[in-house]
């Protein structure tokens, strides 16, 4: 099933308490296609300027990316720099230069627009519906956005809500969409407003998956050791989406195994800088980690307890 | 086996978007009682002073609380009170009057000093170590604390931490305590410095069982009602301490449901104001309860997972 995703692909300067990159990979698309493509291949839409490093995203050619929708324009590529507090908890902007991101306008080639499985980065909500008025008959299509959009293109936003099946955004992003502060009424109010599923991000505490069918709550994988949060929540959607996408079921068991992989993906994207730890993980490190997931969840109700009384 | 809490018994008044208390039932030990008699006998030990409302202690006797070590003083009761924020993230402590508390001893009566699995509520390290001189050879010893102590009495904190086996703190007291902001290294602080095990509580997200064995993750029950989170710490430490001591059973697997069993009951606690919730909790409520939690987390690994190259 083809896995088609359209979103950013930019320069990051990150400066944290571990270290500090300058000009590194980053960007939805990038993060999303580097997690992604360990499940299943990935076909690219964005744009780049002349000086972006191509042969580092030639990498992803070798692991059955597709950038033929990566356009390259004149001009300069969307940079991003960003810096962390000591405890990783809270990013401050320090630039962003759009570059020739400001006029991206996506095409989706011929060749991607029957792609079954999409992905809409978080981009301005007008250029996310123009997409889905390029794809043909797409199965599921999952978007992300982010407070920029929340606020000064709600009424655009609430028109592409209609048309996904999966949001996935932080709480905070859920909060401020919904008006609600508690997480599961906001849920409630997103699926009132089109998408069958929302997908919450929690950060370092993990994801819930809520549905008409029920409410799945993956933790976050334990680390003793995060470098660069940037790009978890994108590489989550790709080890979500490239599951689907590679088992072609959409059954609400198989979306609960959907949160568990986003979830390691997630894990490896923040355990280096950039999409580095992305060049070293085997399929065996993937699977167990999956199972250290069920592990970190696991029990089973005391039988005893039926002889109680309360 | 026998179970016996030592902490506060106080007074509540707390103020949150949804409605205000005066003077309701409160205190750690109340809590733990409230929550921990569904599951087990509880034996308490604390303080109240003479304008206390004992009639409304004394439904816990109906539930098999045992309250003769329950001094009644001349004087005030403790009293607390506090205002929530909208969201109920936040509060702020308006009035603490300490009243008799500010000169609890906790004598241990005779008839509780074989107890055999012990919870040291949130109160002085001083007077928790003199609680555990006073123990003949309890099986399993629980404590909280909170910033103050770690803070004002460190170095009693610190000697207290090696004679307990659990450690039940939340994030920031984690943190606070370990001086490291990740939460895995601050709990692998913590047990290199007593404790067999530490509980991290994450309020509205779960909490975390570490242990030299493994880690285990337990989410907050998913409520779209939360109506005041006071003594829902609390009321975690008695379902946890609860199971325990039902079933006496200290293995790890049985560790994991203590875990499930402390977060429904900080579930429970937090669906009304101080201890109402309580009352009306039948057995098949609670196994209801145990089984969404199972629900909530449960997922199997694709079995073709094997077969996909990485």
């Amino acid at each position: 099933m083809s896995l088609l995703v359209v979103g950013s692909i930019a320069l990051d300067s990150v400066d944290t308490p571990f270290g500090s990159t300058a000009d590194a990979l980053g960007g939805s698309a990038v993060f999303f296609a580097f997690a992604g493509c360990l499940l299943h291949p990935v076909q690219v839409v964005g744009i780049i300027g002349d000086d972006y490093p191509v042969e580092q995203l030639e990498r992803l050619e070798q692991r059955g990316v597709d950038l033929s929708g990566v356009v390259r324009a004149q001009g300069e590529s969307f940079r991003w720099k960003g810096k962390y507090s000591y405890d990783l908890q809270n990013r401050e902007t320090l630039e962003t230069r759009l570059g020739v991101f400001a006029d991206f306008q996506p095409r989706i080639p011929a060749e991607f627009r029957d792609a079954q499985f999409v992905f809409l980065g978080n981009i301005d909500p007008e250029l996310q519906l123009g997409v889905l008025d390029q794809v043909s008959d797409p199965k599921l299509v999952a978007c992300d956005t982010m407070n920029y959009w929340i606020q000064g293109k709600r009424d655009v936003l609430l028109e592409l809500l209609r048309r996904v099946d999966v949001l996935m955004v932080n709480d905070a992003e859920a909060r401020q969409l919904s008006g609600d502060w508690n997480v599961y009424r906001a849920a409630s109010w997103i699926l009132r407003h089109g998408p069958r599923y929302v997908v919450i991000k929690q950060g370092e505490y993990g994801a819930v998956l809520v549905g008409a069918d029920g409410i799945f709550y993956v933790p976050a994988y334990p680390l003793e050791e995060v470098f660069d949060p940037t790009g978890a929540g994108d590489a989550f959607a790709g080890g979500f989406m490239g599951h689907l996408a590679r088992t072609d079921d959409l059954s609400h068991d198989n979306l609960r195994r959907a949160m568990v992989f986003g979830s390691a993906m997630g894990s490896f994207a923040v355990e280096q800088f950039s999409v580095r730890r992305f060049d070293e993980i085997s399929s065996a490190e993937i699977a167990d980690r999956i199972e250290h997931f069920a592990e970190l969840v696991r029990f089973d109700i005391a039988p005893e307890w039926e002889h109680v009384d309360g």
